[in-house]
C-alpha cells in the first residue's frame, strides 16, 4: 500500500494546487465571498473524488491534464455540498475537517453564497477547458455532472435524507438515499475521469459504474462504521452526530457486525466490476480497499 | 404595444408549459423538493428573461423549440437566486409574486435544496439538449451561461449587495453591483437567445451585449423607482424593503427625477445598440421600451 499513499498524497497535492488556481483570487472582489469559496476547498480533505476521478482515468489513458480539470470540478461541488449540508437549517454542524464550518467563520449568507457560486464554478470549468477531443461527448460530460448533483442526484439525495430523521426506513429506502445522495457524485467522478480519455465501449462504461456503485455505497456503510465507533478528534467531524439526530445508518438498521460484512461484499464487488481492465484498474483497486479500510 | 402584449403573453403561456415539462414531476421522488421547485418556477412572474432570449432569437433566426429550452434554463437560475434570496439569512423576506415565499410555504431546509436543484437543472438543460448546430458553440453557450451565475457574476452580485447594506457607496459601486446581480444573468439571456441562431459576427455581439447591459441596468433603476413609488399589493412582493433594510438605491444614490430620466436615457442607449438589426430587432426594442415603462 506505500506506493498507493505516495500516489494519494501526489493527487491530494496536485488538487491542492489545481483547486487553488481555479478559485477566484481573494483580492478580487467580493472578498469575502471569494474567501469563503477558498476556506471550504482548500486545506483538508480526503479528496476521494478527484482520487476516483484519476483512477479511472488511467483506465482509458487520459491526459492527466483534463483529469485535475474534472477532479477539480467534482471537488468544488463535493466542497459546496457540504457547506449548505452543515448551515443551521440542515445538519447546524459547526465543525468540519477539524475546522469552523463555513458560516460558523464567515456567515450564514456568505455561506450560501459561497456554495451557490461553487456550484457555477464547477459547471464553468468543464463548460471552459477543453477536456476530451470532441465537443458532443464533452457536452454529455456535463450533462452527466449536471445529473448527478440534481433532484435526482445530490440535491434529491439530501432532501430524502432530511425527510428521513426520526422516521422509521427500511434499507433499501436508506440505499436509495444514499445512491443519491453520496453515490450520484461518486458515479459522476469516475465518469468524467475515463471519459478524459479514449472512447469507452457500452460495457466497460457498465463496468466502471458497477465499480462506483459499489465503492460509493462503501464509502457510506464505512462512515456510519466510522461515526459509531470513531471520535470527534479523529473524524475532525463531530462523530456520533448522525445517532444524536435521530438518523437512520446502516449500524442502526443492520447492526455493527453484519455492516462490516456488507462493506466486505461491496469491496469484492468493486473488484469483480474492474477485473476486465487488468492492470491499468490497478489505482480503482487499491482506492476501493482504502476506502474500505481508512480509520477517519 | 397591444402586438407586444399578444407576443409576450404567447412567450409567458410557452414558457409556463416549457418550464412545467422540463421540471421535475411533483410524484417522482423527493416530492417534497419537487413540488417546492414547481411551486417557485411556475405560475407567475414577469418572464422577463425568456422574453429577452426569444427576442435575441429573431435577431439570429433561431429554432423557437430551442429558445424555449435556452429561456427556461434563465428562468430556473432566477428561480433560484429568488428562492434563496429570500430566505431568513437574505433578505428574510415572506411574500414573493403576491404568495408566501418558498421557505414559507415549505421550510427552509427544502428551499435551500430546491434553489440548489434549480441551479443545476438549468446546466443540465442547457448540455442535454441540441441548442445550436456546432456542439463547440454550445461549450460556449455553457461558458457564458456559468460564469454569469458564479462569483464574478449574479452570486458575486448578491455578495456585493449584501456587503453595502447600511454603507455608503458610491453610484459607480451601486451599478458595479447591479451589473453582477442582475445584469449578468440578463446579459446572458441575450446571449444565450441570439447563440441558438445564425452564427454572429464579433461587433454584432457587441451590440447586443450593449442592448443587455442598457436593459439590465434600467431594469434595476425601475425597480428602484418602483419600490419606492408603489405599494405591496401591486408589486405582489413587499413594497419600501430597500429603505427599511437601509439599502442604497438609484433613487436613494441620485433622488427620483433624475433616476427617471436616467432610466430614459438607458432605453435611448438600448434602442441605438440594436439600430444596425433593423426589424429584426423590432421585439428586443418594444422589450426595453416595455422594461422602462412597466408600473409594476
Amino acid at each position: 500500500m506505500s506506493d498507493f499513499q505516495d500516489w494519494s498524497r501526489q493527487v491530494a497535492m496536485d488538487m491542492e494546487r489545481t483547486l487553488s488556481d481555479l478559485l477566484p483570487s481573494p483580492n478580487t472582489q467580493p472578498q469575502r465571498l471569494h474567501a469563503a469559496m477558498r476556506y471550504s476547498s482548500l486545506g483538508g480533505g480526503k479528496r476521494v473524488r478527484p482520487m476516483l476521478a484519476f483512477a479511472a482515468g488511467l483506465v482509458t489513458d487520459a491526459d492527466p491534464a483534463r483529469l485535475k480539470l474534472v477532479s477539480a470540478a467534482v471537488e468544488f461541488v463535493h466542497a459546496y455540498s457540504l457547506i449548505h449540508d452543515d448551515l443551521p437549517c440542515m445538519d447546524n454542524d459547526i465543525l468540519r475537517r477539524g475546522r469552523p464550518t463555513c458560516h460558523i467563520e464567515f456567515d450564514e449568507a456568505t455561506a450560501l453564497l459561497a456554495g451557490d457560486a461553487l456550484q457555477a464554478l464547477a459547471f464553468e470549468i468543464v463548460s471552459t477547458h477543453k477536456l476530451t477531443d470532441s465537443a458532443e461527448i464533452q457536452l454529455q460530460m456535463i450533462q452527466h455532472f449536471t445529473k448527478a448533483c440534481g433532484s435526482h442526484g445530490m440535491a434529491g439525495g439530501q432532501a430524502i435524507d432530511l425527510a428521513s430523521v426520526n422516521k422509521t426506513i427500511t434499507l433499501p429506502e436508506l440505499e436509495y438515499m444514499h445512491i443519491l445522495k453520496t453515490g450520484a457524485l461518486i458515479r459522476a467522478s469516475v465518469q468524467l475521469g475515463a471519459l478524459c480519455g479514449r472512447a469507452l465501449q457500452a460495457n466497460e462504461m457498465q463496468h466502471l459504474d458497477r465499480y462506483a456503485k459499489c465503492v460509493g455505497l462503501a464509502f457510506q456503510v464505512v462512515d456510519d462504521i466510522l461515526d459509531c465507533e470513531s471520535n470527534t478528534e479523529k473524524l475532525g467531524k463531530t462523530s456520533g452526530k448522525d445517532q444524536d439526530a435521530n438518523k437512520p445508518t446502516y449500524v442502526s438498521l443492520m447492526g455493527l457486525a453484519p455492516a462490516k460484512r456488507f462493506a466486505d461484499e461491496l469491496l469484492t464487488d468493486a473488484h469483480a466490476a474492474v477485473e476486465s481492465f487488468g492492470e491499468k484498474a490497478n489505482r480503482l483497486r487499491q482506492l476501493a480497499e482504502f476506502i474500505v479500510r481508512r480509520e477517519s
